[in-house]
């Protein structure tokens, strides 16, 4: 055959193309194979661990959706890369183009990666769980949602705060389990220490049979020794969420009770000396 | 055919050409095929998923641009390196080159880079919409537009904050639901704590029918002993963006309700002790 | 042609030499043709972008300036590489070279590299124009120049700050619209609020015929309760830059009204109790 | 055989498979003779490490999981990639592929590794405990459990808080040893040191024989001239955790005997002089 | 030629070597060339650039020296590197040796270079000058020395500082054009605005007619209404270096006109409320 | 030979093998002889360094375990690596795959490397020893050991701190010479400068025998005019750790001195001015 | 030759050692000529540059061993990778391998090289001397060693820092030139400023004549107007280390001076208003 006074061998061409159609066969095989084993294997494995840890049919799901994507996109672009080798398209240059584009794009999408990975943790570890009161990044509040790359937190004045999942370092969560009670009473220096003690206890006893209370409240004695008053502190257990609550209650009742006992709550003293006029200049 | 002495054979020379050719087709051909074809596939995943999350079309339209933009960009970033390649001038050297130069610049662009990544999240998810008003990056105020480099605030003093979208770490969202609206007052140590809470509370029962209050507010106890005060906290829920002002409504009218009932405000209060004249000395 | 004993073939140097010659012809043509089309590329799409955005001539030029001397510096430092590539030194040793360099270069100039792509977009976005008075970096003034490598701010106190666009994060812009002017004023709690709101929005409507407010100063209501007066807020929109002067009217002519009303801006209270002689030990 | 006209020499195919089937075979029983031993070794090394170091049985067993996790995991990737490379099928452009992600990945995940490696070694130095009071990446409170990636720390206000270890630089253990009290005490100028500091050891003798005390409390002198009083401090060591119940029971008894031998805690003093009345003009 | 029973062939030898030694001298010749055509085109560049700049002639040579030095490193770097490669001595592991050192080195060695890129643009756009007075990177002070690395900035207590240029981020240069001078005066509530207001401009028009004024002073309005006085703000443009002892001067005659005027900078006020005995247990 | 029809030349696979056999023996007797002479240098080396540094036995025993560890490691890897390489095994691969792995490590470790770097440096040079006083990365108190990764505080109050080595950048070592005894005693604006001084160097003289003063304390003048006191200092030198016992024996001296020369110590002072009642209105 | 049945040809293994053993001693002969000559090249520098820079012999003799110790290990280092390329072993791996722990210590060891780079300058260009009173990153001091890695600064409380180099961020040296003595006087407002600035200008000119003045202290005029005093101040220039005895000296001679002439040093002053009993609810 020529073409242009070129001469092609059509045999030649045919036994040049054939094994790279069969390498190409044999690759999309192989991909057709190991795609739904490994998206399989990671559901079965996501399912377990999210039995195990207890995790609610959403978060698994989530999870699962999450592991299956990145192992698809994976195993996209290695099909492809290796497509191309196959098809002897000289992929060096393909590669050092992306190479270029995917170090600036690196640097830039880091902190989506960072994101996707700590939401990762956060949705197979339960630190945090919808309704909990936490205190992640420096923001407050209620969680309403638990994403793969944001968390919402519902803060007590109403605001939505989107916080991105990688800010989330320490997670303070204030739902798990009972929360301290915690009041100090400034007594004056003249009241005696042991007389206010026995009727701050007396209104901590009451409280004992309140059963918002886990821990009964108790006095525990003095705190500080401050400018103008003596601090005693009165410390218990509450159920969680009910701290707030209680503290009101328990300020109240022991501004009542020292009222009735005749003890002072001391304003800010100062003692004052005097020396006449200053000056006779003025 | 002799130049310079020397035999060119035309022949040997367009065998050596046209294969070339032949693949600089076949990439140009490639590529008129795969660019269409991905941008559509671009628009109609965009679209998919605008109309799913439910994104206003203007939106819809900037994202769909970027993407665009960028898939173009990569395209023809490789289809010149890979031109090159096949006309076998080697483009080893200009790869190079280009490294240099693209590390360069990498370290400079990462901020741009950043922002357009975080900006195509804030499109794309409606963290933030015009016309909200939300803190961001340590600015806050309504925002006037989400762009896909800058997001540009309006700061309540008038000022226009162009925010770079990297800064944009958390976002605290304050135009989604129900604003709380709190009211702490201190009322003397010698009124009753009982007679002020009651006060307070037919305050606030007169707000709840005002129809700005989602949930009513309410007087929720002894929120702390001051040095001069007991302060009792009033919280309630209220429409987006009115809470300053029912805030304001309701200082105004528990002023007046507690000075009807002769309840004290206090300033803050000092015990002096007096001590003669100092010193002789003066 | 024997020299040192060793035999040349004329010839034969000679089909080693024209081919290389050839290929430089090559490159340099198709430099010499690049570099003018790019520059008319670059040019028309700056004067386009420039026209679209209303952007000034003198900040087209510069923008224009900046695109072709990074193009120009691009292609000269290519050309150079693929030149000795093709005279045949070996420039592997070079780019290694020029590697070591460039790392220890990109390192330390990677402020200048992202000081200018900063302002790049700081040209083109408008975000920031000469007299504007703005916020950028932490250095508040008047926009004396926008630079591609720096922008100078003129203190209010006369200092003329060289900030660098590297630390231009988040723009500040001061001069985009109108004012607010905010006045809170101090009543005692002695004073009647009705009475004081009626005479402030008195002094406020007096205001709102003064052609420098945009939107007539009003007042809002009780802004909070302070230790020892009732804060009142008045809020206008004024145009830009006549804030200070308007507020500072407004102040004078609210101190003035509410002399005259008999109604007093409180100074700092204070109750005193006393408790006789501080011991007798003195 | 022909297929499409094309011969296969079945000998030849036979004489290119064998020897890749055995270099497979070999691999597989490398790897499967090195994995149990390099297991064994591990085990074996992290049991005599703990023994040593006297850890919990439970602390072995986490840091022996997580090194064999580490170890097969690090095999496993490396005979994927021998077998791939083995059978020839070219593995450029699959590690290529996977170091473009792998980068990525890295920028993110190395949050991850950090808090893993800073695990492993707090989980071997014993530098934090379950039950230590520790004050841990500004958290304080008692430890609950010491992960492999996050350490849980109850606050003493009931919160939980979840401490990523990489946060945990350095560890402030308060459970080892015996603790500090110390208390401060003011006594007025009019005073006489002498005597103050008399009294003051008398109550610190007293507490000597107290068992809480490791090392009998003392009056050190007097630790500053404050501007309304002379402060003397006490200190001595008590058992661990005792410290707060210690200081507690002796700023009571202080006062106390304070009282009796009639010595004063002063409060603030000031000395006023007076200015007749305040120009004509009021 | 037998050498160990080895044999060699001179012409052989000499055949190999002399292209060898052809190749470096045509190396030498053309760095020869380069070297001191590099040179002047650096010098003349930065002479034309100097003028248009208006430097003074001593930085100029700076900058000439750095870039001359520079380029001549650079040149001889690689002439090295080069030459080692034509003389076929593997110049693979030296690189590679290099490599690791050079990263080492980069990492330590990036202030250096950071400083010297920041001290090339400040000797070349005149933000700061010998006399000046400037804040730069936390010291201010008046600049003796602006230095390639470092710059000497004489505090204003007599310290010397050395800056090194990267730490020199923002410039604050208090040495371009006029000052300000601002002076606030709290007046008494009781005073009359209109009248205080008279009598400042009185000896603000008095200070216009000083020629260290560029601009004269002029009363502004109210700033402020403080707790205690009514704050009036006078502001002036001053020349450079004068706005201190200005203001000095300016407070000082505005001092003597109010005494004059008999009206009153007034001391802190606070209104007291007394309340007979506190409690009769005292 | 034949096996599957495939035939084996005996002495041609033996002729392959024996030459790697050789290689593999003189690498592993290379090695046999470079670990010893090693690890002898490095012993030696250390040992002449501590002797010439004065280190103690123990610290030069930990600085030798160390750095034969790192070497002996160090040539572990080498070898396998170079052993792999001889066995005709391609450990690209491997080796590719060990540096993604290694990558994400390094991320993660290099705080370990850090630690160990710096811990190296601070056995060394004796910046800080057993019982020394210490303040490091912020915690405070008496070095309980130095280690190769951690160093413990035990702070004054009895925590126990673990200091990563890392995060000790500046090291103030408390326990390295003579310490300063500062007294400042602030007396009356209406008692004479000059006998106060004479009264505080009557102390100070007396203190100059006692023998925890190395440079006796002496009155240095009026080193501050306070708002209600002229401030005196009084300064020496004492021996290490004696400094805090020194200065509360001399603040109750001088006490002491100054009642009995009846020189007062200042309350705070204020001037009262009068303004009959504040308005009718009240 | 047989052995194992394999033949070896002697002159064939002679005639391929022999030229590896030529290179060998090539490569040692070069090194031995280049170690000298750059050893001495650089004695030459350092000391030609100490001499112009006037440096201690102690400080020349340093940089020449840190600089000749640097040389000889990269010498020796770049002798060792060429051997083993010469004597065929392949150094890839060992090269692949060093160049992976080499990452991780680049990492852990740039801390290291920080402090040599910043050593080297900080001994280069006396911005530090002994017994300089200097501030350097952070900590203040009489510097007592500068050392290549670590600078010793004595603090004035007797604590000896040991500041790494890498903190020594800005230098501020308080030991070049004159100091400033500055003091502050507060008069009060009933004083004439005239009479009171004529009284300090006497005593300022009395100091001019002590020696320790250079620029002879001078009275600038009224400071500030403070909320109870008006602050003039006095400003003079002293013999370095000599500003606090001189202000010491200054302030003690002005109390005396203002006393005699009988000029107030006012304390803070109050307008006190009353307001009869507050509420009869008392």
């Amino acid at each position: 055959m020529e073409i242009f006074g070129l001469e092609f061998n059509l045999s030649e061409i045919v036994s040049a193309i054939v094994p790279v159609l069969l390498q190409v066969l044999l690759l999309l095989i192989a991909f057709a194979i190991i795609k739904p084993i490994g998206s399989k294997a990671i559901t079965k494995m996501i399912e377990t661990m999210g039995a195990k840890k207890n995790l609610s049919p959403g978060r698994t799901k989530t999870l699962e959706k999450l592991c299956i994507n990145v192992f698809s996109y994976a195993l996209l672009f290695i099909l492809i890369v290796m497509l191309l080798g196959t098809v002897n398209i000289d992929i060096g240059p393909l590669l050092a183009g992306a190479g270029i584009i995917g170090l600036a794009i690196a640097f830039g999408a880091q902190n989506l990666v960072a994101d996707v990975v700590t939401g990762f943790f956060l949705l197979l570890e339960r630190q945090v769980e919808v309704d909990d009161y936490v205190t992640v990044g420096g923001y407050g509040g209620i969680v309403e949602e638990v994403g793969i790359r944001t968390t919402k937190v519902r803060g007590f004045d109403g605001t939505l705060h989107f916080v991105p999942n990688r800010l989330i370092e320490g997670v303070s969560n204030h739902s798990r389990g009972n929360m301290r009670a915690l009041v100090d009473i400034g007594i004056s220096y003249d009241d005696s220490i042991d007389e206010a003690m026995k009727v701050l206890q007396e209104v901590a006893d009451r409280f004992k049979e309140d059963e918002r209370f886990k821990e009964g409240p108790d006095v525990l004695g003095v705190q500080s020794i401050g400018s103008s008053d003596i601090v005693i502190r009165i410390l218990g257990q509450t159920k969680n969420m009910e701290q707030w609550a209680v503290e009101r209650d328990m300020r109240k009742a022991i501004k009542e009770a020292l009222d009735e006992a005749g003890i002072d709550i001391p304003f800010p003293h100062q003692v004052n000396l005097y020396k006449g006029e200053a000056k006779e200049t003025v």
